[in-house]
C-alpha cells in the first residue's frame, strides 16, 4: 500500500518511525476538526444547510465526521459517487450535476425504492435531462433542482425562460419531483458578480409553484456573500463547500472567504519525501511527483527545511526544486510540502495517515476514488 | 466501484449494455497486446533487454502480459511500487531512482532474504546514497547502477568524476554491490543530444571494473536512437519504456519512435462519458474531469460525434468544449475522447475495462498506485 509499509503497526507510531514509507501524504488531525467544526458552524450561524461535496476526499471516515458535525446531507458529482456515498451509509444525496448515465440512474432508483429514509436530488437544466429522469425513475421519483447559470459559465440554463421550460417540463414529468433551484458561482470573478448572480437564482425561485424549496449554491470562495445575501430567502438554502475539509497551503488558501470575514481555516495536508538528489549546486530532485501531490491549481508549497525553495517543475514521479542559496539540503533529507487544490490531492491516495501536530499517527483514513 | 454498477455481469457484456456507469476508462484489448508484442519483439531485434516501467500501469494484469512478453524486469520509481511489484509476483525489479526511504528499503531487504529468486537493483548519484543503501541492507546486497545525468536533466552525476566518486564508494561499501550505469535521456530535445550522451554513458560504462555490467536508459521517445548507437556496446542494455503499454492520442503520438521507424503502437486508452450540457450554442459541458482522464501533457481528444471540437478546459469532473460549428451534439450523446499521457491515465481508475473493437467487455484490469 503506497505510503504505508506495515499497516498493523501504523496506528500510534510517530511518521518517522518505520511503518511508512516515502512520499506520504498525511492530513493533522486538528485542523480537519477544526475546518469541519468552522463550516458546520458558518452554515449555523447563517441559516445555511451544508451539504459538503463530498467529491473532495471520497472518505467514509471525513464523511461521517461531516454529518456528525450536522451536515444536511453530501454532494457528489457522479452517480458513481452517489453510490459510493450510499455504500458509506449516507442517506441523503445530491449529485450537484445533470445526470444521464442510464445505469446508475437505475441503481439510484433501486435504492430508492429499497430504503424509504435514502433521499436523492440531483440537477436538470435540459428537457432532455427531466426526459432521461423519468425515464429511470423507480416507484419514488428522482427530486430534481434545476440549474440555472450564467454567461460563461458551466452548465445551468442562460436565460430566465430556458429555466422555466426545464422547470415546467420537471414538474410535469413523472417519476421526477421539482424541488428548488441550483447554481454554481465559483467560476464569478468577484463579489459583485456573485450578488448579482445570486439575485437571479432567487428570481428564478420566485417562479416556482414548490413548497419548501431549495436553492443549492456551490463552493468554497463566496460563503461569505451567500450568507448575507440569501440569509432572507424564503428557501432552504444548500451550501456545497468541499474543498474546506482540508484547505490547502495554496488555491484556496488565497481565495477563501476567511480572507475577509472573521475565522480561518487550516491547511490540513502535507507530503514528505525524501531529497533523492542534489545533482547540481542549488538543484534538488525530491521523490515525489503528480502522482503524490496536486500540481493543477498551483505547484506544491516547500516547507520546513526546504522553505523558500521554488518547485521548478513536478513530474510523474519528481518534483524539481532550485534551493535557496544559503540551503543546505542535501540528499537523503525528509522534506516537506504544503499542497495547492485539495480536490486533486486526495485522489492520488487510497489510505492517509491522520498525524497531530507531533507527526504521531493517530488514525488513518480511507479513499474510494 | 467507479464505473462499473455491477462487477458479476460486466465481463461478456457490451460497455453500453448497464453494467458501466460513465464517466469510464476503457483499454483496447487488441492495442494493448499489439504493443506489448511491439516493443518485446524491438527489443529482441536490437539485443536490448527490457524492464517495461510499471510506475505507468501499476497493474499485475498488465505486468504479467508484460513478463510473459519476454520482458527481462521490471522498473518501478518508488520503493512502495516495488513492494506492490512484489505483491504481484514479479522476482526482479528495478528502482529507476535514487532510494533514501528507510522503510521501503528495510522491507527490500527482507523480501531478497527470504527470497533467494528475487533480484534488486536501484540507482545511486551521491556516496550519501551508496551510504544508506549500505546501512539498510541485509545478508544479499542492494544491486546498484550509478547515475550519470547531463546538464538540465534530472538527477544523476554531472561529471565523470562525479560519477567514479560514486561507483568507488559503491564498489568499497558493504551491503552495496555495484552493477554498472544508469541514464535517462527523455528530457533531451533531439537525436544528436541524446547520442551524445549515449556516447557518455557508454565512456563512463568503460571506467568500471564490473563483470557483465548493466546500462540502463529510459523511456519511450527515443528508443530507435538507443538501438542504434547501443547495439555493439559491450553491457546488458536495459530499456525502461512503460508509456508504450497503452500508447496515447496526444503526447506520445507526436513523439514515438515509430514516427521515425517501421512499425507502430495503438492508442489503447478511451474515456467515455454523457454530453450533460450543452447551455449555449457551441458550448458542450462532458461529465468527466481531472479525476477521469490525465490533462498534465496535452488535454484529452475528442473522438467520435465530437471529433473536431475542442476542449477548453477540464475541472474536476467536467471538460467543457467548443463544438464544431456543424455540430448535432446534445446533452444525453455519449461520446469518447482519447488521451494524452498514459502514466496520468492509469492511475485514475482502481479497474479498468479491457474491450475489443465492438466495445464488448472481453476483460478487467486492476491497477495498485
Amino acid at each position: 500500500m503506497k505510503g504505508i509499509v506495515d499497516p498493523s503497526r501504523a496506528v500510534g507510531s510517530s511518521l518517522f518511525g518505520g511503518a511508512f514509507s516515502f512520499p506520504v501524504m498525511v492530513a493533522n488531525r486538528d485542523a480537519l476538526e477544526h475546518n469541519i467544526a468552522t463550516l458546520a458552524g458558518f452554515a449555523a450561524d447563517h441559516g445555511l444547510l451544508l451539504a459538503p461535496h463530498a467529491k473532495t476526499t471520497m472518505s467514509p471516515e471525513l464523511v461521517r465526521a461531516q454529518l456528525e458535525a450536522g451536515a444536511w446531507g453530501l454532494a457528489v458529482a457522479t452517480p458513481s459517487q452517489a453510490l459510493t456515498l450510499r455504500e458509506f451509509g449516507v442517506s441523503r444525496v445530491l449529485i450537484a450535476n445533470q445526470v444521464f448515465d442510464p445505469a446508475g440512474l437505475d441503481a439510484i432508483a433501486a435504492q430508492l425504492d429499497q430504503d424509504p429514509s435514502f433521499e436523492f436530488l440531483c440537477f436538470a437544466d435540459s428537457v432532455a435531462g427531466v426526459e432521461t429522469l423519468s425515464r429511470h425513475a423507480g416507484g419514488r421519483p428522482f427530486q430534481v433542482l434545476v440549474e440555472l447559470g450564467h454567461e460563461g459559465g458551466r452548465a445551468g440554463c442562460r436565460t430566465l425562460s430556458d429555466f422555466l421550460e426545464v422547470a415546467t417540463a420537471a414538474q410535469e414529468a413523472s417519476g421526477v419531483e421539482l424541488v428548488g433551484v441550483a447554481g454554481y458561482e465559483g467560476g464569478l470573478g468577484n463579489a459583485q458578480e456573485v450578488r448579482a448572480y445570486l439575485g437571479r437564482l432567487v428570481e428564478a425561485l420566485e417562479h416556482l409553484r414548490v413548497r419548501d424549496p431549495i436553492l443549492s449554491v456551490g463552493g468554497s470562495q463566496w460563503f461569505d456573500v451567500i450568507g448575507r445575501e440569501l440569509a432572507t430567502c424564503q428557501a432552504r438554502v444548500v451550501l456545497r463547500s468541499g474543498a474546506y475539509v482540508s484547505h490547502d497551503d495554496g488555491y484556496y488558501r488565497e481565495r477563501t472567504p476567511y480572507n475577509r470575514i472573521e475565522g480561518e481555516l487550516r491547511a490540513a495536508l502535507e507530503v514528505w519525501a525524501y531529497v533523492l538528489s542534489v545533482p547540481e549546486p542549488g538543484l534538488a530532485v525530491v521523490g515525489f511527483g503528480k502522482r503524490d501531490a496536486p500540481f493543477d491549481e498551483g505547484l506544491p508549497v516547500p516547507k520546513g527545511a526546504v522553505e523558500g525553495a521554488t518547485v521548478l517543475k513536478v513530474q510523474d514521479q519528481h518534483a524539481i526544486l532550485r534551493l535557496t542559496p544559503d540551503s543546505t539540503v542535501k540528499p537523503g533529507d525528509l522534506v516537506s510540502f504544503g499542497i495547492s487544490h485539495p480536490c486533486t490531492a486526495f485522489d492520488k491516495w487510497r489510505v492517509i495517515p491522520v498525524v497531530d501536530d507531533d507527526h504521531t499517527v493517530v488514525d488513518l483514513i480511507t479513499t474510494y476514488f
